[in-house]
């Protein structure tokens, strides 16, 4: 298997070259696929700015493995979101071969193709335990490996943010109604759900935000969690954070690289960053589980009243996700990853209401 | 840094040959600490047995990634409990360099010291993901690897089970007076709890479990949870099945290094080891994650009767870990640890409690 892949990488050497010489980084001391260990420059473009350091910092975990596993012979840069690549563009420029490496959210492309949606989260998705094992073990990275194999990329999961927060409202929202007619800040399905319940659904970018919010533009606005919204300084121009973000219950961030520049590498190269890009997963919810909670301490203490969405607005929400959800499911390929994700969510929630869930409602209570 | 690392490991490269040869498994091309990348062949002792194959299986993860990441050089062969090393005898085996490498449950250790406890879990402790925030964000790792230098051991986390079940009992338990005169097998503190709630804690291994419960020897026993329950067949010898297990609510595993060994490696090599355990880590839980939901529904399927705790025994079971955790306090080291810990769990659960909590108990309900 090894020694297979090796020969195969050998063959298409030629692709490779042209690939990295395509961006002005190739290797800097001997032709790439002649030495067992070549010296490798690569570039990743992030969809993400240097500010929202903990996913934006997944791709320098990664980076930093893969530079001490070669023993500094392959070197990845990492370019914030805007500097070689727009934020929204990266798929294009992996697929390209401008750069070989991206870091993204895959739902950025839900117009190329919707299915995309499934690769980061839903409304009422999988949880970020629940994404990793559907990812690994559950046949769900194949499934979206079909998906990215049409535009010549092989992807691997990057990262989690956990649930997050339901975002920053002017206005307490005791039912459902109160929703109606509310201007909100909400991108993506999460959005579309929010339009049909009433809501008054605004685009703006995440800089754009606390202006909005501050001249009553907008009336609520999501963004992430505790950690990344204090940043903004929102609990300075809305008083209620709302839970939980359920169009967002725990999004995956997903590393593209480039199928050709992927397959010239050396199998102990590809072996690096794997294990690289497993780190950045395992780091990125790890540090926003060590950040958050002393984030949401810190706001409580400023006077933000922490509130649950009422539950009629959690009901309705849920209905309205699922017929969205299911509008897809026309085309054959979106149907098929709908059916196998959804198997996994609920069977998974059958266990993780038991032992988990009960576990942490208990402690939670105390 | 690198540079240095490199230095020092040539300056012990005696110490390391002779821990390498007192296991008769040194490098067999050439000498380890003269070339950049020696053939090296380790072995790990495992605590546990193969049928165990999530937790078992982290190992051989971690070996196969190390052995992929350095192109076949540095290859580790683990060995089942009881194949070389008795499965409690892991930490003295590591520490005497008999192995080199061991997985583990470090509280197994917890008569060497009682602070081990921290580095698995306690009774109401930290769930997974809390376990993982603490470790590599929080200085836990850093408080663990205190303890384990006193054993010439460096310690890494080597994988987490999620919140385990509470066992399986022959009768139901309705309130904590059902619980007074029950003879139930559970080990660890979690024993120690249930004995002062009026339990006859018995302490029997793994395999003999089956027939104590099917003779009536004993009411109860806890193992893990529904995946490596079921290959037990205790659905066939007790009717209900309790949850959560509070005295395991996200039990790490740990990868025992010796330290001469670790210190002797080049650096990529040791970024290799850190790497495949990062990676053993996603694994375990992940794959718990995967074979737990079948397992829960194919019991329940079988006529297990799933039932959560009665209130009153989580609330008198909260109470007395918090009294027995505490009396330990009275040692410095232990007691540092002890208040790290605690805040950790405290503010996380805090967090927790909101976005991820009120979201997992929403799709719980539906």
């Amino acid at each position: 298997m090894k020694r297979r892949r090796f020969i195969k990488s050998t063959a298409i050497g030629a692709a490779t070259a042209s690939v990295l010489a395509g961006c002005g980084t190739g290797n800097t001391e001997a032709p790439a696929v002649q030495t067992d260990s070549p010296a490798l420059r690569w570039r990743l473009a992030s969809s993400f700015a240097r500010s929202l350091d903990t996913i934006y910092g997944a791709a320098d975990i990664m980076a930093s493995y893969v530079n001490e596993l070669t023993g500094g012979r392959f070197t990845i840069r990492v370019y914030p979101a805007g500097e070689i690549v727009p934020a929204f563009e990266v798929l294009e420029s992996v697929q390209k071969g401008s750069v070989q490496l991206g870091h993204t959210a895959s739902y950025y492309y839900i117009g190329k193709n919707p299915a995309f949606a499934f690769d980061t989260t839903i409304p009422f998705g999988l949880t970020a335990r629940q994404f990793n094992s559907w990812a690994y073990h559950g046949g769900g990275l194949g499934l979206m490996r079909e998906l990215y194999a049409d535009y010549g990329i092989i992807n691997f999961p990057g990262g989690n943010t956990g649930t997050q927060m339901g975002g920053w409202f002017r206005r307490e929202i005791n039912s459902l109604n109160d929703l109606r007619g509310l201007a909100m800040r909400i991108p993506g399905l999460g959005g579309r759900v929010m339009d049909r319940l009433g809501v008054t659904v605004q685009q703006i970018p995440g800089g754009e935000i606390y202006p909005a919010l501050e001249r009553g533009v907008i009336d609520a606005a999501e963004w992430v969690g505790p950690y990344d919204d204090e940043k903004l300084g929102f609990n300075n121009v809305a008083d209620y954070y709302y839970y939980p973000g359920w169009w967002e219950p725990g999004a995956n961030l997903s590393f593209l690289v480039n199928r050709v520049a992927w397959d010239g590498l050396p199998p102990h190269y590809q072996a690096a960053l794997e294990a690289g890009m497993e780190a950045a997963n395992m780091y990125m919810l790890s540090r926003y589980d060590a950040v958050n909670p002393p984030a949401m301490r810190r706001l409580a203490e400023s006077g933000t009243q922490v509130r649950p969405f009422p539950e009629d607005v959690m009901a309705a929400a849920f209905t309205t996700s699922r017929e969205i959800i299911q509008e897809g499911t026309s085309d054959p390929a979106y149907a098929k990853i709908h059916v196998a994700y959804h198997e996994w969510r609920d069977e998974g929630n059958r266990w993780l209401g038991l032992a988990q869930n009960a576990y942490a409602s208990f402690v939670h209570n105390r």
